[in-house]
């Protein structure tokens, strides 16, 4: 009989053995919490590697995602897809077992970690999920929605901010199913942590309304299966499990020492190590008697079909939300969908509402929401400005979701927790979220926004105020760069809508993006609206199109815009027409979208033959550079804002239509 | 005699009528926070309203910025140039009140603060500077640096979770000179705080190791300064007050609710306000004993007289401690500066040395350090990747700080408050601080970068592994969007240096850069040594210029590269000459300051007749349209990264002499 200690061996010559062949990674994590991975993955965790995505799956999440290895070695021990080959290809190119966990790269990975804190933070939100989606779907005596959300954290993860927002909302929200355990080892990259890190952690936790469990010696199984024991034995607060370790375990020379964190051991050492293990098996060799004891195939296997079987009761008395469960957790927009969508859009091109872009999506999430339960929203504290909340909002993280109805979260101040947590929730399945913020406090989020579009999640980040058009509050407040900066993020969508149709057509663009982000920014002020044929409506999925060409010769220049300046440009497109001049307007609210387009309908829009370009945007100039290149011009911010109302702004900062004429006739050679 | 509930309802009254006549703005703090602020500013507060630039003044620091008319008022009421007259133009353009406190524009305002939690971290590192100033240069004897720093925050300030991370780091440091005033009014923007905010504040503060004063009453003056005075009594750690308030306090209608908070009263409630608060006087008029009670103007310039009297004694005692205390008090650098830095370049540029930029950073800190005691580095627990320490650093948080040595900060993994930290190191005055960390973590502090440029702030941020060329640890850890974001901020210079010379200059540039910041940004890997003449060293410092030209041709084409992509650049222009092909090399190590130079020594580099240009950096494509416009080539990235051994993705990504050969061939008519 192999002891549990032996077990959890195989981890950590794994960990060692794949570190040292990539001659780079993190051994010390692995080695110090692998006891308490093989309680936690043995005696604890509901999975089948056969079906990673067997819905009523525990969620594991590595926040301190540097240990990597720990969570490879566990998915080829318990048997997922995750050959012993790949593990020697640890950290190589192509290969499944990247230097920080993938989501969309490794079979079982839950979300992709590294950015200390934002795995705490998906684990958050994949626990209010469960919560909700639980509220919504079970019946009595079917319990279809019932799973445990881990999460394993260091010291790291506890100093980031982001642990401090996310922890906050956990303990308000009581996520009785979210179990984290802290790794406390006492040592971070630059030493024994003393010196910087002196927080009463318990006390912090408790503070925050958590169920905290002290002084668990991470290297006895059973102090650690009694925490669990305990942790999950109630369901009315989070639990942080307390669990003293030893980082690099078994090194005799580095364990306990900084020095075992993040390089290789070298060979010396990791024969060291095997010897104080006693491990007694060569580089990435497992005795059939460990894999035995780890095996969890069979065992998964039952835990679905026990589900599965408890489906099939649940759908039998509920054909229709078993549908809709199962619809949702597809992730597939309802059958209604594209119908009803398209004909709101183009209700609103005939009607012509002449809003600010913020109160349009507004309008819009009262037209799509009452089609899509899946959307779950939420601002940080700024509903009733980002205008979030629609007819239908119901509060998720607290009283409403007992009802099942909750679909709106009330975030507060905490813009880096809610777009992880939205993250969270949209990894887990079952929704789309959608959260919010002033343009300029994606700042505070940014690194959420791009593991959106690196992990990939499907997040709707709806940011308002999205110009120096705020006004009075000055250039605190007022965005310049941020267009620009999140434009360049890969794999992102960022919508910047000129009036009600295109704001409506954005949301729908954005909705029907399955599994990847968008970011929506929309306007504080009012917006007038654009006359369009429906060809153009259809075109605005095409992220930029010709909104005006002149009836009667051809265009000697085009005009670029976006948003509130799309007015502008068109407002400059008359006078210049008035002087007999005659130029085109390109609406161009999704740039990324545009860029995608086939080389033909870019193109058409943009004609290589015509170098008088001009675009208009109250944000970083520069960015577009590369649609009028270097014989055009653009009219836009190389400054900071200012406060002072609206309309002084923009003729303050020369965003004016005299100045688009100007330009234009510059450039018309 | 007037009662203090009477001075502080001018603040209230000058709060509701400025924000009634912008019909823009926040009432509800100042009218919350009066009694309060009035008890700190006539009782504890040292300053001198005719010299706001005091160096022994006490820091007052608004953290919660929305307020801004609370500092308004205060400045005004007790004596700093600022009249009346600004206070009826406040959010207007050009006035000196604009809707969110800015230090550039204010006399007496301390930090720019509105992005909550960060006026906090200001505060904590403006207490640090003063522990360490103190530390360096007081003598028995001879107190010349002793001050407290205040600052007021809210509900929202504490939820963000850069409050966790400077709150940490004070408790660690035993800031004992730090007091936090907490406005607990229990409204947020959505309501009341009880949906989204149950945090045990207290608890958590002790949980930092803060000396936390519970349930004062705001608006109680005498509980109020009870609480101060034991607050300074001590100075082992630091306070958090907990002050419970009304918000918009003296509103009949709207105190105690969100709508006191971010919108005018309304004329009637104002009149119903000035009713209740019994102030019969007329909008923006204040009785002359009213402003006798608030008159600092005496009392301020006898506290400045009586610190010059023990300054006049110190300086005598300590001639040249003193003489440096003013020198690194006016932000002057050394008299030897200009010569030893330009020595130490030019050596560098004959020694030729062939190391990381990340290590040729390290090797100009140890040839800067000695010169410039204002310096004070640190890292966010990235100490040996980021090379922030020299031979001597001294850990300035805890130990060395008593020996008056410390230069070094020790964050934890807290790069968001360091940042803003940093900031607030560099506007107490007497330092110039630099932080570091990965450069794809820039991410987590993005905002705290854009308030150093907002600011502004000489706070210098080393970014280190600035590309895919860090490697195995992956895409989470690889920077892409990054320098073009960091370039894109107003105000903000980015240097991205190609070997040890232009480091060291890079370092000279942003340390010569007084009041305003830098972004350093280098390379894990080894970068090459390039030639170059004086003048060529000389002209590191003009941001871009030209690094090689044919020897015996007119160039064809330019490639435009930045820092381990000079290196390709060149050996792509010998491999084209090889060919046949004449083409000039540009080194562009700041984009910024390559823009401000003269048209006519840009146009020197990038001629307008040459449009075969091709730019290339392993980060962004599109940022360098700007430059190579719709006819070059750009080689560079455009989607992110991967895990594999750095050269592998160099070559997978396709940032390679051949494609840079290629690109170079296409772009030749």
């Amino acid at each position: 009989m192999t002891t549990r200690r032996e077990l959890a061996n195989a981890v950590r010559a794994l960990a060692m053995d794949a570190v040292q062949a990539a001659n780079s990674g993190h051994p010390g994590m692995p080695m110090g919490m692998a006891d308490i991975a093989e309680v936690l993955w043995n005696d604890f965790l509901h999975f089948n590697p056969a079906n990673p995505k067997w819905p009523n799956r525990d969620r594991f999440v590595l926040s301190n995602g540097h240990g990597s290895m720990l969570q490879y070695a566990l998915l080829h021990l318990t048997g997922f897809d995750l050959p012993m080959s790949e593990l020697k290809r640890f950290r190589q190119l192509h290969s499944k077992t990247a230097g920080h966990p993938e989501a969309s790269e490794t079979p079982g990975v839950e979300t992709t970690t590294g950015p200390l804190g934002q795995g705490l933070a998906n684990a958050v939100g994949m626990a209010l999920a469960e919560k909700v989606l639980a509220a919504h779907f079970n019946r009595p005596g079917h319990t279809v929605v019932d799973h445990h959300t881990y999460v394993f954290l260091g010291d790291g993860c506890l100093m980031e901010g982001i642990s401090h927002e996310v922890a906050s909302l956990a303990g308000t929200w009581g996520l009785g199913k979210l179990v984290a355990v802290y790794d406390d080892n006492g040592i971070s990259i630059d030493g024994e942590v003393h010196g910087w890190f002196t927080d009463d952690t318990p006390g912090r936790f408790e503070a925050y309304g958590w169920n905290v469990i002290r002084h668990v010696d991470g290297h006895d199984a059973e102090a650690v299966k009694a925490a669990i024991a305990q942790a999950t034995a109630q369901s009315a607060k989070p639990t942080l499990i307390c669990c003293k370790t030893i980082i690099g375990f078994g090194s005799p020379n580095k364990q306990g020492k900084e020095e075992s964190h993040g390089a290789a051991l070298g060979k010396d050492e990791v024969a060291a190590a095997r010897e104080q293990l006693g491990w007694k098996y060569p580089p990435f060799e497992i005795p059939a008697e460990i894999y035995a004891g780890w095996d969890h195939k069979a065992k998964g296997a039952a835990a679905e079909q026990a589900w599965k079987d408890a489906f099939a009761a649940y759908a039998k008395a509920h054909p229709e939300l078993a549908a809709e469960f199962e619809r949702r957790l597809r992730g597939e927009l309802p059958a209604d969908w594209a119908e009803k969508s398209q004909a709101y859009v183009a209700r609103l091109q005939a009607e012509g509402p002449e809003v600010a872009s913020r109160k349009a999506s507004q309008m819009t999430l009262d037209a799509f929401g009452p089609l899509l339960p899946e959307l779950i929203g939420g601002s940080a504290d700024l509903a009733g400005s980002n205008l979030t909340k629609w007819k239908g909002s119901k509060d998720a993280g607290n009283g409403d979701s007992a009802g099942g109805q909750g679909n709106y979260v009330y975030y507060g101040v905490r813009e880096f927790g809610m777009s992880a947590i939205a993250n969270g929730l949209a990894l887990h399945g079952g929704f789309i979220p959608y959260d919010a913020t002033f343009l300029v406090f994606s700042d505070y989020a940014r690194n959420a926004v791009r593991m959106s579009a690196l992990i990939p999640a499907q997040a709707i980040h709806v940011y308002t105020h999205d110009s120096i058009g705020l006004g009075e509050d000055g250039p605190t407040h007022q965005p310049v760069e941020h267009l620009a900066s999140l434009r360049y993020i890969p794999n992102n969508h960022v919508w910047r809508p000129c009036d009600a149709v295109e704001s409506a057509a954005s949301w729908k663009a954005a909705i029907e993006r399955k599994g990847l982000p968008s970011c929506l920014v929309f306007s504080r002020q009012n917006l007038k609206h654009q006359q369009r044929t429906a060809e153009q409506v259809a075109d605005i999925a095409r992220g930029g199109y010709v909104l005006s060409d002149p009836a009667d010769a051809r265009f000697q220049a085009i005009l670029i815009a976006t948003g509130s300046e799309v007015e502008l440009a068109m407002e400059a497109m008359r006078t210049l027409a008035q002087q007999g001049m005659a130029v085109r307007v390109v609406s161009m609210p999704c740039t990324e979208v545009f860029d995608a387009q086939p080389q033909a309908y870019r193109e058409a829009v943009l004609p290589g033959w015509c170098r008088a370009r001009v675009a208009v945007e109250a944000a970083t100039a520069d960015f577009w550079r590369k649609y009028v290149g270097l014989d055009g011009e653009v009219v836009g911010m190389s400054s900071f804002g200012a406060s002072a109302p609206a309309p002084q702004l923009f003729e303050h900062f020369g965003i004016t239509v005299s100045h688009v004429v100007d330009a234009v006739k510059s450039t018309i050679k």
